[in-house]
């Protein structure tokens, strides 16, 4: 078989460790062009950059891969790869691994996801890699074997037409995790709580504070799969549609214009 | 019955015309309070600010609301709306007018549809609305009956939790909408295709472009439905599992750490 082409990025951004040691797990799997943001994208969900323009350069990093920066989001990253920088359509897109969690509800204001839900956009296979620990110097070398794992399976056993995973993986000694186990989206949100500061000028500005708040118990929830050990796999959609309210949903809103 | 109180957010900016006339629009119906962009933020998906600062101004503008510009995303907007500025939770948050569709594939990067999801997270009633017409000029007027129908019938006959609704409005005359239809959303993609330039330093640019490309023949998806003169209503929800490939895909990734 012919080696796969693999494109990566994240959201941290192209100097990040969490996508270097990607890069590096990546490279013994297939052949890698990194395509990923110029500064870090943390937060950035599926933003576009459509009010102003774009610029790229090809960097040198150790490694056989080739690396571009891009001065977009990771959405521009993905968008942007397939349009100007690669000669063929990758077997499979990786964003990651980010510094820290991507499960539950995390999965729609990450840059990582939305990377490689965008792949998914693409009608590409796809996955986004997370790691449970927020340091810049986190140990990602305990997540390797498990991540070059489910890299060569969904090379071997493709998702539907788009289905894309989002990997979160606990901060544990590689010897403690307990394996991997495929998950929904825990019921789960953020609680607010703006801390207001007062500037050098004496106006009030405010940083985005909260705390997380797992409403979810089921035992087949990532968060509740993290919690226990277990790198957690949940198949992502990008079709938002509730289906199963649609016929109660058209009961009370459906009308026809009458034939004036 | 008390009045409703609506919280009315957008992503062109607190002062485009579509935010206005939906204030206007929603002044008749309850007591609403106004806390949007202090710039435009299209695109902006469910972006939110986490690496850097918010300020926010009560600003005044003509009409019964209170208004409040904010310098972050429209998720931004509904969480500090929350947190910050609103003294008891709203009946229902509306998003829009957007300038512009959100149909179909559009929902996952319109800043729009992000604050009406938002708020679905935080358990409220929400809608996102758009008109088909990208000018800063477009008659919004025909859509105000429209409009306010779907708000008073959401009101009325709340939705399901964690469910909000995507409503399109096509640029058609009042009397040449056909009526309102409950959609699901539209299988569709956009074909991109990077506009590239030289700047006066001699340095290549990008500007994201290309076309949209409809994939989909139901006649329940909303961009069909828009095309043949409906009003589109898809109820989005935020729970992105493909709960439907879960089994298979724990065959292939599952596993269980041996006992060592």
């Amino acid at each position: 078989m012919q080696r796969p082409q693999i494109l990566v990025t994240n959201d941290d951004g192209i100097t990040a460790p969490g996508v270097r040691n990607l890069v590096e797990f990546m490279n013994e799997i297939g052949d890698v062009t990194v395509v990923a943001p110029n500064s870090p994208q943390s937060g950035k969900g599926h933003a576009i950059t459509i009010n102003s323009t774009l610029t790229f350069e090809e960097i040198q990093l150790d490694g056989p891969q080739k690396d571009y920066s891009l001065s977009g989001t990771p959405v521009d990253c993905v968008k942007f790869a397939l349009d100007k920088i690669l000669t063929r359509r990758p077997d499979i897109v990786v964003s990651g691994i980010n510094h820290g969690a991507n499960s539950s509800i995390n999965v729609i204001y990450s840059g990582t996801m939305s990377a490689a839900v965008e792949a998914g956009v693409e009608g590409l296979q796809a996955i986004g890699f997370s790691l449970l620990d927020f340091s810049w110097d986190a140990d990602f070398s305990q997540a390797k074997g498990f991540i070059q794992e489910i890299v060569r399976k969904t090379l071997e056993n493709p998702m539907p037409k788009g289905v894309v995973l989002n990997v979160n993986i606990p901060k544990l000694e590689k010897d403690r995790i307990k394996g991997i186990k495929v998950c929904r989206q825990a019921v789960a949100k953020w609680e607010e709580n703006f801390d207001e500061r007062i500037n050098p000028h004496g106006k009030k500005y405010y940083w985005l504070t909260g705390y997380f708040n797992n409403m979810d118990s089921g035992a087949d929830a990532d968060e509740n799969a993290l919690a226990d050990g277990y790198i957690s796999v949940v198949p992502v959609k990008f079709d938002l549609t509730a289906h199963e309210h649609m016929i109660s949903l058209g009961r009370i809103l459906n009308t026809e214009a009458s034939g004036s």
